[in-house]
Formats: structure tokens, sequence, C-alpha cells
């Protein structure tokens, strides 16, 4: 086990500069902890010319990383480049189709393409990991994957975009609104080029779906995530449930019922003293829940430089020592397609909305909540000087169909001014 | 690959009864995960006609733990006996030299004899796994061998012994003494047969010793590790902690330093509002920083039957895979041994002494202070009705040993009354 493994790597952003820092400064560690040297071969990334602040010359270079990913000097193959499709997809089949070992942080093409990439990795006997991919440094890939798979897995939660979470945090603690909170964010670099990955949930719905399929054993189905961003939270939202105990995250859930897998990426109230409810800018958790272990916490960083080269190391050292772990977990013949869960789990939910002063109208209300089955657990409506009202309900728990039906039917009363707000209340 | 993988089981209490509810519930997810059907060939326990809630008929039965270790149907040998020497030792050893891979849930064991054990595994080609021996449900031994493989580990922290955590967040919540709380948890069957084990941290000193090793890659060396027990904190000093924003925790942290290798395990203030500060009841958490990947977070339940199965299982899904790791992440070789820091890195104290009604004592006790380099960032003396003032001070960042040489002579100064308590304050 002393031949060295030769690494490829395509992508030198930040993630890949910082791996290659990691190759040259840390030899005699990676290859005590690995069992043999570590090297790179050659690399590849759009611009040859420019300085990434590590020295390239003693790599062979390529401009077309499916030249890497099938170069003979090449082991491992490690896709730094991102993109559903495109180069990272063709690059990554073509080093699976050689036989190549695959190293991913490429979130997007694992979840549209992850059941088969799965399979062309089983049918030329790769591995393909991708702990980078999801949660940035946190080993959470590897804890569902490996250290946890004496367990039916029950539910996994997380909060897997840090920019999101930043913004959440910043419009509470500096009193900013989603706007302004948003452009901070854009001043600081945190935002994609498409914002929306983001804020829209999408991101981190890629991370949710992977998790998923782990945790489920069930084809990556990132189509089926329902996803809502957090444009619509408001500072209004954020300091009522404040004021309630809660705070005011975009949280991932998945969990298989009875009425299939149920995956979500939605703002949510939790409790604000939950570890979930605890968590601050821009620090990653998922909450892991098994039948056996009960409930584990991971945290820490969900992206940058170190934290996502550390996630890369990890994966390319496993298969240094030769540990060969299926993509998902289970071979990839044995993930079901799942059929996704028409209506969520019950549970509470925290509905705003803005009443005409008229009489009788929050009466209206509370018989239309009444008729759809949705019942009230705490009412409040403010004072107001003007002639509406805002109006803050928790409900109990309840289906978000019925919820829905006593949505619309409140629309149509013509006591409620605007789109009334509903967020679910995440029970820990 | 589709052979079983077939397992001696040695230890029938709460957790050995666990693994084998595991294996027989859920025989198909393990093999899906596994790649092979994991099988119980034999058990072992001290009384055969104990029922111990799930059928044993089917497995061979062994009155001897090492003629189970050696058997020809048994591939890994799961040790969940305890015991630092004895049978536990007898058997881990046998099975070893007859080449089976042996899966340990005993922190003591590992810790007394883990070098050797190390290299007598390598020495048949065999593998040593014990994620189970520390902090319980949560894969932190994994977390840290494998998964955060890439990076220099700067210090480990853990509150790994969730009695402890239960005594000290019970003399807060409910306002009871330390034999109060003490009491309590002995009722509930929280305590070891030797309550020391627990409260005198010994029994996180184990698991201390064990992250230490492959977090700096040192042979494991528990006998260095600096022990103070939970027995002298009163709930004054809780108190007070919190009126300051902290709170008390049985804390283990170890660090490398030029110094040498750090390894202590005391009672120590942290911040109310950390994750540490914020860990309540019974829960174990494990806080790992690295250079590339910052600080990681983990927590989940330190005990208990599901668990600490859940821990023995992915161990034993591991090897079914084919996985081969080091038991403590590089070849026992490489393990150095380390020189024991001789002080600890400086930190600010908290301390609390009983001052007698003299004029100028709180002067004398601010001059010994100042004389031994000590300086003082908090002071507060509370009214008092007898002749005797108790007095709280926070320093700043010192040695202990200037520390302790102005206890030594605030002693000796006639105006304090009794031992003052110094309780170290732990910066996250």
């Amino acid at each position: 086990m002393t031949k060295p493994l030769r690494l490829g790597i395509a992508g030198l952003g930040t993630v890949g500069a910082g791996v290659v820092k990691i190759v040259r400064q840390k030899a005699a560690l990676l290859e005590a902890r690995g069992g043999r040297p570590i090297e790179i071969s050659a690399v590849c990334a759009r611009s040859r010319g420019k300085d990434r602040g590590v020295p390239l010359d003693s790599y062979g270079w390529e401009d077309d990383p499916v030249a890497l990913a099938t170069r003979d000097d090449v082991d491992v193959f490690v896709e730094l480049m991102g993109g559903s499709d495109g180069p990272a997809k063709a690059a990554t089949e073509a080093a699976l189709k050689a036989g190549k070992d695959v190293v991913s942080a490429n979130k997007a093409l694992l979840a549209y393409h992850g059941q088969a990439l799965a399979e062309a990795a089983e049918a030329s006997d790769a591995v393909l990991r991708f702990e980078a991919a999801v949660a940035g440094g946190i080993p959470v890939v590897k804890a569902l994957t490996e250290g946890l798979a004496g367990n039916d897995i029950e539910r996994v939660m997380g909060v897997m975009n840090g920019t999101c979470n930043y913004i959440l945090t910043r419009m509470e603690s500096a009193g900013l609104t989603y706007d302004e909170a948003f452009a901070e964010a854009d001043g600081l670099g945190y935002l994609e080029a498409d914002p929306n990955l983001d804020v829209g949930g999408i991101d981190a719905g890629h991370k949710l779906a992977l998790l998923a399929s782990i945790a489920f054993g069930t084809q990556v189905a990132f189509d089926a995530v329902e996803l809502e961003g957090i444009g619509r939270v408001s500072i209004e939202d954020i300091r009522q449930a404040a004021d309630m105990g809660y705070k005011v995250k975009l949280l991932g859930v998945c969990q298989m019922t009875g009425r299939g897998l149920e995956q979500r990426m939605s703002p949510c109230l939790v409790p604000a003293t939950s570890p979930l409810g605890q968590l601050e800018g821009g620090t990653n958790m998922v909450v892991i829940e098994g039948d056996q272990v009960g409930q584990i916490v991971l945290r820490g960083a969900g992206a940058g430089e170190g934290p996502t080269a550390s996630a890369v190391m990890g994966d390319v050292l496993d298969i240094a020592r030769g540990t060969r772990v299926s993509t998902f977990g289970q071979p990839s013949g044995h993930l079901v397609k799942a059929e996704a869960a028409t209506t969520s789990t019950p549970a509470p939910y925290y509905l705003r909305l803005v009443l005409l002063d008229k009489p009788g109208a929050l009466a209206k209300v509370a018989a239309v909540l009444g008729e759809a089955g949705v019942s009230i657990n705490r009412m409040r409506q403010r004072s107001h000087d003007q002639d509406t009202a805002p109006v803050l309900i928790v409900t109990h728990k309840t289906t978000r169909a019925a919820l829905d039906a006593a949505l619309q039917a409140m629309v149509g009363t013509s006591v409620v001014e605007g789109e009334p707000v509903a967020l679910r209340i995440e029970q820990l």
C-alpha cells in the first residue's frame, strides 16, 4: 500500500486551491493517516494564467476536464467545478467510465444525476463520494452513511445554507429588512451568482435530497423537494416569532411517512432554545434522528476554503485507505423510487394576517379556521390606530391541506387584507 | 462479498442485548448497508439462565470469553464486558492474536492498553475499532479518525460523562446540593458501581485519552490526564458562575502545545451561551477544532442501550464493507510517546474564597495575587453579617503554576478561611 494515490483536480477556485495547499503542506500527516502518499498529477481550470496563491508548475495541466478525468496518471478525479450539467457532468461520467474514483463537491450534479452516477460508479467498480457537497466541513455524509448505519433513520433536519441563515440572523439582531440584509450579504460576497440558489432554498434543497437518499435508501429526487425560499419572511414575522420563543430558520426536513417520502425546505419556526434555534450566522447544523441512537446534532462551518477542502480530503483519505462505500450507502439497485408524500406531516403553524377593522372580522376568521378543522392554540390581535389590525395565530397541529383550505376561504371573506403569512412550526 | 459476517458477542448487559436485537430485527437493512449478511454465531455472559428480553437459543454459548473470541465461526469479536483487565483483556488479546477483528465498547481497556492492543491488531492484520467506547452514540471516533483526517487537530473538548452533567444540571436547575443531586442520580441508576469512575472524572478521562491519541498521533496515555472530579463543586459556585454568564461543566480538553500534550478533565466554567454551556442533563458533546475545518460540534446521547448499540453496529458494518482503519488512525508504529505538558495553557480562572473580616484583608489577597503575577479582571465581595466575607475573583489569563503559587501564599496569610476554590474558565 505504499503506491501513491494520484489526484486530478478539476476546478481551482477557493476550494480547489485549498485542496492543493493541504496536499502540499501536510504530506507526512496525510501519508500516515491514509497509509500511502497523496500526490497531485494534474489540474484543470478555466484560466491557466491566474494566480491562485499556490504553485502549480509541478503538476500537469489540462484545459479539458474530461481529458484530466481520464489521464493514466490519475487515480482519483476531484471535481470542484460545479454546475449540474456541462463539463462537470461530462468529466465525472468519463472518470467513472474509466474506472477512476471520484470525489465531488458538486451538490447540484449529484442532486440531479445522483442515481445515474451511482450506477455508473458501480458498473466500473469505482467509488463516488461527496462529503463536501453537503454542509461544508461537517462530516455528515459519513455519519449518516457509516456511523449511524445501524439505525432506521426517522428524520433528518438541517440548516444548510449559511447565506440564508446569515440574512435571517441579521434581520433579527440588527433589525434589518429582508432587502437590507440581502444587500449586506451580497456586499460581503456571500451570494451565489444566481442568488435564488441561496434565498430560493435550491442549494439547500440539493443537499437535503442527497441526505434523504442515504437516510431512507431512496433514489435522489430533488424534483420532489417542496421548496420555499426566505424572500417572503418579514422582519415583523421574525419579531413576533421571537416574542413567542421561536426563531425563523430556512429548515430542511426529510422523513419517511406512511404517505410517502416527505422532503421540505422552507422557512420554519423552531424553539429559540433548541440547538437549531441557537444557530447564528453562517454556521450549518444537521440533526439526525435514528431509532437506536436518538437525536444526533452536528454543527460546523458550511462553506469556505478550509472546511470544504477538509471534507474533500476526508473522502480522498478514505479512498487511500481502500475504503469502498456505495455512493448513497447501499448498492444503487437497492435504492427505491419513493413516492413523494402528497401532504406533509401535521404540525402547528404560525399565521399572520391583516384584518380589516369591521365588526365580527375576528369571529369570521376563527369560524373559517374552525370549518377547515384547524383549531387555534394562541391568538393575539395587536392594538391598532388605523383601519386594519394585525392578527397572530398559532394553530394546534393541523395538516397543510386543511390550513391551505382555511387560508383560501379566509381570503374570500373580505375581512382579510392581502395574503396571510403561514410558517410551519417544526417540532424538535 | 455475500459471505455473512459472523459475530461473537461477549457481554449481554443492556448494550449486548441491544446489539442482538438490532441484528435480529434489521437483517435486511444491515445486509443492504454492509454488503453482506450480519449473523451472530455465539454469545457469552456470566449467567446463562438470565432472561435478557431477547431469544438466544439459536446462538452458540460459551462460558469463557476467550473461547468465544477464538471460535472458528466468529469473524468479529464484539467485546461488551468492560473492565480494564481480566477476562476482557484476555479475550480481546486472544481474538486479535487469532486474527479476528474486534469491536469494543471498553474505554478502560483501551485507555490502559490501547497501544499494545493496536500493535497486536496490526501484527495479525486485524482491525480493532471502539466507537462505542467514546461518547455513546455520537460517531466521534469516526469523525476524528476519518472525516477530519485532512486537518491538523488543534484542540478537542468534550462533556463526556452524562452522569456528571446530570448532577451539575440538577444542582443548578433544582437548587440541589452536590450530595442531594448525587443521591438522585444514584437512585435513578445513573452511577457506576464505583461512583468515583463517574464523579472522579475517570470514565470521561479514559474517553479523552482515546480522542487525544487519534487527534495528535500519540500513544494513549491515560496516566497523563490531569484529573479533577466534580465533588468539590458547590451550589454556591454554580450560582455565582451563572450570575456571571457561565455554566460549570466537567470538561475534558486536550491540545498539543509547545510544552507537550495537555490532557485535562476537570470542572470548568464555559460561557452559558456556547454550545457546551447549553448542554443539559445526560447528553454528551464533543467539540473538535481543526486548522482547516474550524470548529465542529457533535452532540448526542452518551450512553444507553440504543445509542451504544448504534455505535457498535457502525463499527460492525464498516468491517462488513471491508473498511480497514488503524486503531488510532495511524499505524501504531507512527504513534509517538508524547511528553505530558507540565503546565496547562494559560486561562482566566474563577476563584472563590472566604475572607476573615479583618482590616486590610482584601488588600492582602490582592497583593498576594499581584506578587504571583496573577492580575484581577473582576472582583466582588458580597455583603456579610458574620465575621467572614465571601469573595469572588475572575482573573485575567494566567498559568496554573502562578495561580497555585498565589493560592498557597493566600492560605498562609491568615486572612483566608479554608481552601479557596479555583475553577478554570475555558475559552471557546
